[in-house]
């Protein structure tokens, strides 16, 4: 973007960029009804107005100094709830019903360790195994629940302040295939592939966190592969990782690690950069027991836990979308019960992760409008708790990053954004409905949200941004001299130009002859290109060389480097 | 969709399609915390309860009846609001700001007739030949403006009535190109490719109405050009038809052929079928002349019009989004005066259709999230009127229907859809910033819109979707019976599978597996298909045979058939 290009094209784009119910400027016809390079009267070498002359070198230097991150058009951390897709009434109406669902359904299968937990804190254990919260034991937990999480990063410049409406997107769990888009095929996902998703998540300006989006299915020994996931996770990135564990027994190794990682148990316990996404439910209504004693495990070794409940609607949770949030914040009220009964105020995001099913056939379907109303109004009742949480959104159904996947993800993720859903997981890069994870779409995910995160940014209104006078100076003109009759070389469009306006990475604007003049190039030619432009570079993420000769030592890293 | 396709793939989809973050199930590792087939526990051959013995029948008879109109997941008409990127503040200081514009800046450019329409009324001839309208005469003119319009499609199954947060998605005008998929390439728009988007409209649920997309740009005489649109559209879908005239001169033709169609002018004036997209103004802030003289006689013909304002953000509108809209409304209010001057209570759609522009080069940009909010702040200030209104949505700047594509018209239709916009142009088949129109990417549009309905219709919460009965009768069973611990079988499930869920028609939700096995099929092959097949039936909105030979008598009609 250089000031000169800015000019000529400015001046000679509008006349085939135009809007043209009244088309006939293409054709010289009359009437030219709206924008057309006469009506702009843009023959003039400096459209500058006097008060800006010799502005164009001014111009220039701003354009070429990186925009502070304040100033920056979007960033994490971003209020959105703006989109309130349930009213008062409704919140309360499911609050009721999951409280109700709660002290007279309850919940089945709690390892012995979280019967004792929760019976120690005041749930019941009925005779038919299941555990029944009384309502004043979930407000009482509620009243002493994390309100306020911060979820780090190795770079603290990558922190996470989870409060409020405070919307941030990444990557969540976990496919099983990576998705070759040149040559449209899955196959299985390995560490390499996740190690890659790591790097390059880390150069994406609009991937807050990374959740472990694929397994590594080359590694077949269960407790290595969840160490090689964090090994391979931590490596590429510095933003905050997410992942679980098969087995209780495994976090203690996994905490080993990440000591060495963090330089020690102190640093660590300081800033945990990892959380442990813990699937604590089998819906519906059932604790998962192993999952279960992971959290305890976790949560001991000053883990922040995702307490995620992922039914599915129609299948294990109700079909109507009210049901299944009803479910999902019924099992998590009980997550947040069992974790506070442990250790008050430990950070716990409230995952409720309802999904929508394709109740044709029977499989899951996460693309759906369906599934945009599930997260949407699962955002709206982390509100009601006033507790951070998380959702799903983002993922697709279709196989490849094509026309179905773009506005899949965008349908939820925009929708997401707006509700401010403090976490939206699966954000980027998921297909074939949480099965295949891709590469190239994770990138082009960059730009898509980075549109969602403008759309949650919102409408600024002010005096200045209202324009009554450089409306006024365009339309009459200033001191005597007639408008211009454009805003081209407005002050305020120039310095409005990069704070205002989130321009694509990859997204092309091109008119149809500059594309053409460009060989029509590929949207997914171009994103693997640029994949293999930030798979060629060393990663930022790197350990210091004694910490990974450490880990090196007392664990077996898969990772060839 | 059979029943016996339902229960098989419901038996065996989960296992593949379920979340997994503990994923483990997929390699018979433990543990398995979400749905796996064994906690489904599905192996009996008739999973439905004793209540529903015999039922498969029933269902597969239910399913293969049609779905009446009302209650179909998604229909014409379903009501937005949810979505407010404007506060009450905001939006006031935007309607202050318009009234100050009007009053102090006015408009220029009013042709000779309009000068005495609107001083007529009470507006104000400057000496700088601007017309100036006084906060009384706008607010007058909003009270007897047309409050509920109906577009009247030629068949009434198709009428438009236009009210309150009411949501329409059509397509609009007007690209001077179609995009040949399959050759990657961008060539001139015919009467044939009109007549072909006309066609493929009248048979998609969720396009709506018919604003003429393309140009004929194979028929040089620009009287000619625009009657043959009205004949192409008009003969290609009984929808509601939108479209401009080149001179105030050709209306009287154009009505002429209008009569014919409509059987007489009696008819026609009881029904108009056609509304006129006039750009009545040339932004900032100046009367398009010739466009006014032809708004005054459809208003004679009993045409409604489509007042539309399309200023370019930062070229021929202020660059905030806020001040954007200010001139836009400011615009269309001197719009509502003008009409309502001539005819009070004229049906006229309030089109605040602002656009937005790649400020670092000058190109129009309409597929940003910047053009989202532009829409959805308009749509709010319709309300505040209570006039129905326009904007646009939906279109893209990719050249061809891709990732970007998909995300891009799926980010300002669903939230143009949420904001409770009445008319969504632009919504289906629109690429390269309004440059090309893509008949693959309108058949595409209908699942993308149908799936943006379903959110705009949004959640229901009632005794009977909170579902807590079916939870209790899931979980812990009824009379005495054990509970079977899923909701696949459940009367709920079934009866909500086609009045809540919208299922995409080309949208793929295969495994990974399914899709291998299928030959990987392309998104796009599948759609050309879709068109050819679509375009090798027989118009359902051809006109009579002796309307035909009377149009073709009486005008040069291009159209081969």
């Amino acid at each position: 973007m250089n000031a000169l290009t800015f000019w000529w094209r400015a001046r000679l784009a509008p006349a085939e960029a135009a809007p043209h119910e009244g088309d006939q400027c293409r054709f010289d016809r009359k009437p030219c009804p709206d924008l057309c390079p006469k009506a702009l009267d843009m023959n003039d070498e400096t459209p500058s107005s006097p008060r800006r002359a010799g502005g164009r070198a001014a111009r220039r230097a701003m354009r070429a100094a990186p925009l502070a991150t304040d100033k920056r058009p979007v960033r994490a951390g971003l209020e959105g709830g703006q989109l309130r897709v349930l009213s008062d009434i409704d919140i309360a109406n499911i609050h009721e019903a999951a409280l109700t669902a709660l002290e007279e359904i309850g919940l089945a299968d709690a390892p012995e360790s979280g019967i004792k937990i929760l019976t120690g804190a005041g749930a019941i254990l009925g005779d038919d195994g299941r555990i029944r919260f009384p309502r004043a034991l979930v407000e009482d937990m509620l009243a002493v629940a994390c309100k306020d999480i911060t979820l780090c990063g190795r770079d603290p410049v990558n922190d996470l302040h989870l409060n409020g409406k405070k919307v941030h997107f990444g990557t969540a769990g976990a496919a099983v295939h990576v998705v070759d888009v040149a040559g449209r095929d899955y196959r299985e996902s390995t560490v390499q592939d996740l190690f890659d998703a790591a790097r390059i998540a880390d150069r994406l300006d609009n991937i807050h966190f990374l959740q472990r989006p694929m397994v590594c299915r080359d590694i077949a020994d269960s407790y290595e592969m969840d160490l090689n996931t964090i090994y391979a996770c931590c490596r590429g990135t510095t933003k905050h990782i997410g992942t679980s564990f098969t087995e209780p027994d495994y976090v203690a190794g996994a905490l080993e690690m990440l000591h060495l990682i963090a330089g020690s148990e102190e640093a660590w316990r300081a800033r945990p950069f990892l959380s442990n996404s813990n699937c604590f439910v089998v819906p519906p209504m059932k604790f998962a027991t192993e999952a279960c004693r992971v959290m305890e495990e976790c949560i001991a070794g000053g883990m922040p836990v995702l307490l995620l409940s992922a039914g599915m609607a129609g299948a294990t949770a109700p079909s109507p979308v009210a049901g299944a949030i009803v479910q999902a914040v019924a099992e998590c009220l009980a997550g947040v019960v069992y974790v506070n009964a442990i250790k008050p105020g430990h950070p716990a995001v409230f995952g409720t992760w309802p999904f929508g099913l394709d109740l044709r056939t029977g499989a899951m379907s996460v693309g759906s409008g369906e599934q945009a109303l599930l997260t949407a109004g699962c955002a709206q009742m982390h509100h009601f708790y006033g507790i951070p949480g998380g959702a799903a959104a983002g993922a697709s159904d279709s196989k490849l990053p094509d026309m179905q996947a773009g506005w899949e993800q965008m349908c939820s993720n925009v929708m997401a954004g707006l509700s401010g859903l403090n976490m939206v997981y699966e954000a980027a890069g998921m297909h074939a409905s949480l099965l295949g994870f891709c590469h190239e779409s994770l990138i082009l995910g960059d730009d898509l949200i980075g549109q969602a995160l403008r759309c949650v940014r919102g409408i600024e209104v002010s005096e200045e941004t209202l324009a009554l006078d450089v409306m006024r100076a365009t339309c009459l003109g200033v001191d005597g001299a007639k408008g211009v009759g454009h805003y081209l070389g407005a002050d305020q469009t120039l310095s409005r130009m990069e704070t205002d306006y989130v321009y694509p990475s990859l997204g092309d604007r091109t008119s149809p002859k500059e594309w053409a003049e460009k060989d029509k190039p590929d949207l997914l030619e171009n994103t693997t290109a640029k994949k293999d432009a930030i798979l060629a570079e060393r990663s930022l993420a790197e350990f210091d060389p004694t910490v990974d000769v450490a880990i090196r030592s007392r664990f077996k890293v898969h990772l060839k480097l």
